[in-house]
């Protein structure tokens, strides 16, 4: 039996919360579409994507991007998209037990995730950053200095009381794939404060290495289906928010 | 085979999180203790929680609490927690994807939680409320104007495209008892604001006099081991941030 191709549905001109289900697909080498990367002559585009959300035959409609159709199922929720695709794909352990704990990273991750973006916008994601910029660099300051070293000091103790290669026992899971993106998308935003955090996180950042040095990873890196980081996504380089 | 008694770790003070897994733990009936509201004496305490969180033996260690020991399975994050209950409590439907559909919608819920919070700390968590006044009744704003009419609304159509008695399909399930939660809370929190949402959700606050007024529900908003809501909680009530 063919698996079925998967579609994802995300916002296409950013790697945001969509790009932790691109890993995990890209890194098993599943069947998927990009659909809102598509042209609208071939089905794609955000106004195929807000179609499907608020269409409600068979189920229930997505809060926001990114959702998956696999089949019949459409499932949003950046983390429950991990969970359901994490046994299909082979990207989490086969107990119960494995995939509480994958989970629970993955959502503790997903609040790192949600801080780092309201660093940019503390107020009101309505507002442009510009209406907000002292605001933002008090909240940066207080990422970079209190909540970075709590989340990643964390995940390197997790790693140090682990296999030390994997965030979960002996194995690859979708979760190092959502670590190597965190790390990167930190990189990108905070280049001086994470510069500061280094010599704390040496076995996230070989972690971190050793991802995009995946054979599938690599080839997905070099490629046009990875975008680049901008300043419209969740990570964004706005130097007076890189706090040291 | 009797069931294990569930252990709950939560701070001891507050509803906060830990509450959307005390209502569903109280409306299966289920036999748990909530640790650290014991006396130390009695192995209870915020000491007790402390100790479980930096101990490594044979799991991962949550990064924040509520967390919940049910055996040897030590399981953190709110959702994930109520993942793991749902099926164990009789709280989510048997198929697949009943359990997905469930996730996402707490999750969603999750989301709403957590820009609840930060409406009284836009900037920072090691700030006080004080020291972020004026921001947080930007916030708070935004939130009450913006935010809850999109998540309330959301939640509404789900009730509308399903069965309007509940949020998954024709039974109860844990997300209608967090639903009910995340409407005290914001009534608590923003009565003006919600008065003004009301009549545009009346399935949603439907819902809520029905989970209210279920037995065990009731005995348990009742007793006392039901904590009120006060202003060291996720939903607190500062005049100046209740827009109407």
């Amino acid at each position: 039996m063919k698996a079925p191709t998967f579609e994802l549905y995300y916002w296409p001109s950013i790697q945001g919360r969509g790009e932790f289900v691109r890993l995990a697909l890209e890194e098993a080498g599943a069947a998927y579409v990009d659909v809102a990367r598509l042209p609208a002559a071939k089905g794609g585009g955000v106004a195929a994507m807000r179609k499907l959300m608020s269409a409600h035959a068979g189920g229930l409609e997505p809060f926001a991007p990114p959702f998956l159709k696999a089949g019949d199922l459409i499932i949003a929720q950046t983390a429950n998209i991990l969970l359901y695709l994490g046994p299909h794909l082979g990207l989490v352990g086969e107990s119960e037990a494995d995939r509480l704990r994958a989970n629970q990273l993955q959502l503790t991750i997903a609040d790192l995730v949600g801080e780092a973006h309201d660093t940019h916008h503390p107020l009101s994601t309505s507002l442009y950053y510009e209406d907000q910029k002292p605001e933002a660099r008090r909240r940066a300051t207080a990422f970079v200095h209190e909540r970075l070293p709590k989340f990643l000091g964390y995940l390197e103790r997790v790693l140090e009381h682990g296999g030390r290669r994997h965030l979960l026992g002996g194995a690859l899971s979708y979760v190092d794939l959502s670590a190597f993106q965190v790390i990167e998308g930190l990189e990108y935003a905070f280049p001086h404060g994470m510069a500061g955090l280094a010599p704390s996180i040496p076995l996230l950042l070989a972690l971190r290495d050793r991802v995009a040095a995946r054979p599938r990873i690599a080839e997905y890196l070099a490629s046009k289906r990875r975008l680049p980081f901008n300043e419209d996504g969740i990570f964004r380089r706005y130097p007076e928010l890189d706090v040291g």
